[in-house]
């Protein structure tokens, strides 16, 4: 089980039998809408309001990941979510709905690795038949609870990020047709001294590389074990610093299978700033796009590294630098 | 591993070799004082913000927890916490101090179980050599992000009741003296279309009581299996509402046996409402008093269920009612 000093191997290799990801309009128009299962037009769901709204992305993802396996509400047994919202409501109110043990989790946006590697390790122990692992972000909600409410319509600069308003969910099971959850690196937090909310792929960037790093270390190999690496949320200005800090320890991965979700999400033309972030960004980004190239045969072995930045707006008024971590997955086909 | 539905038994007995608890100038003054490993009679403990003295506490709790079983923080393979600053930041920075592999979670008051839960399931699972388990609540941290500042001196009605200021660390180890972790029921969430913030042990009741009720069921046992059923933060009136719906759904605990953490910590003429609640309440009862019970030889066989209300100052502010939660863990000397 345990391999090296931060990492897991399930030599059960669960599997994940289904995927439900939902997207709003920008991703819409994004660059991998066609990954998408349900996209939405309108930012409100037709909800009253945000919140409700991501509330109602969620709960169909994991709707239309049970749905594609056949399964019902009834039969799952573990769920295992966690959100940007305070006290992560997003996920609470979803597992009302679902109604069956629930751990809830916070990460930030590396929530969906958290889940997936908590997921298999409860498929692995044995302590569950399946296990529906799901996180969530919305634009609306998170530039309101962390920066401004966009009907403001405030400036950001350049190194700022567009939060996905995405949902995904993932159902595992012991044994099954798709993907299966190999390895997973546990992430430690770590803080560079930068405290700019409008620059966490910079903050993050770090904390990407360590876990890399300690993963490569944990089994002993390098970047040609996979076929693609992708980050998280680093967007344009944190990639290009991971792809440095990687060259400076030693561990140059080849531009061509070293990416970031948050910049495969949207098109070039998209007035994203550096790319997307958000809970949901690795989450949509993986759930969809990777484990449907995955089952198409083209690609056989990836690790998925989410970043997260695990500050509050609280802690940036009070002058606090931003804490970083990143959870890494390693899934195959 | 599993048992029965939400159950999982630890067949090998992670013990709890050691821990810290750390308390506040209210907890000072209340029944379980001595039952501490630190007390600070300064709300602010030397600190600029009450939130940084919420950190820092928690900080202590881990501190004291490795100390006493002389282990340096570099020897620490896990760190597993949450607490209920939005965004757990509480638990993030001392992540962040701690330097090792962490899980961050939420489950508001009902931490401490999830907690003890998840890391006992990685010591049963090989995942770790040895995990800390940590949450953390600040009276004044609190009563600021879902009610009012401290300073506004606004009234209460009889029915509210008051975090408590403490943090509690607990580190497990596969082996060594102490109590052990031999089995854990894992909550779904219950909402009683309660709404009313000011009545949080009204609202999670419902949530003990299903818990109790799957644990007994899982296990196919009843209160006779114990000698101390504990709940994490109730009060008087959720107290009175889960024994009701106990004897309702056949499953009466004699008073002498089902006890509440939050109507442990104060004494009965503290101006405490209620009683007792927070991340923190649960966890010092349980890891100080309690725990200390079970090494004197005073308890053998305990079964402690927090208790966690998941909803926001927002999703109040938009009429949604309050989804409860509440994690069990059995602890055998």
């Amino acid at each position: 089980m345990r391999q090296g000093c931060q990492s897991w191997v399930f030599s059960s290799q669960p599997v994940i039998v289904s995927t439900g990801t939902v997207g709003g309009p920008f991703e819409a128009r994004g660059a991998l809408a066609k990954d998408f299962d349900l996209l939405h037009e309108d930012l409100w769901l037709g909800q009253e309001s945000y919140e409700k709204a991501e509330k109602k992305m969620l709960e169909q993802a994991c709707e239309l990941a049970l749905g594609k396996a056949g399964m019902k509400k009834e039969e799952l047994h573990f769920f295992i979510s966690g959100d940007l919202q305070n006290q992560i409501i997003v996920s609470g109110f979803t597992a009302r709905t679902l109604a069956v043990p629930y751990l809830g989790l916070f990460a930030a946006c590396s929530t969906s690795m958290e889940g997936l590697s908590l997921g298999a390790l409860l498929l692995e122990s044995k302590a569950a038949e399946n296990v529906l692992v799901g996180t969530s972000s919305h634009n609306a909600v998170l530039e309101k609870q962390f920066r401004y409410p966009t009907e403001y319509g405030a400036q950001k600069p350049s190194t700022a990020q567009w939060t996905v308003t995405g949902a995904g969910a993932a159902l595992l099971k012991p044994e099954g047709n798709g993907p299966k959850v190999t390895a997973a690196t546990i992430g430690r937090v770590v803080d560079m001294g930068l405290s700019d909310p409008f620059n966490l792929g910079g903050a993050m960037a770090a904390a990407a590389v360590d876990t890399i790093e300690a993963h490569f270390r944990d089994f002993a190999i390098d970047h040609s074990a996979y076929d693609l690496i992708v980050t998280g949320d680093l967007a344009k200005v944190g990639h290009e610093i991971a792809a440095d800090l990687l060259v400076k320890h030693g561990l140059q991965i080849p531009e061509e299978k070293f990416k970031d979700c948050g910049l495969l999400i949207y098109k070039e033309e998209q007035p994203v700033h550096a790319g997307g972030s958000g809970c949901g960004c690795s989450a949509v980004v993986t759930f969809g796009h990777l484990l449907n190239r995955m089952r198409k045969g083209e690609l056989h072995k990836i690790l998925v590294v989410a970043t997260g930045a695990l500050f509050s707006p609280l802690s940036y008024q009070q002058k606090e630098s931003i804490p970083c971590i990143a959870h890494a997955v390693v899934m195959e086909m």
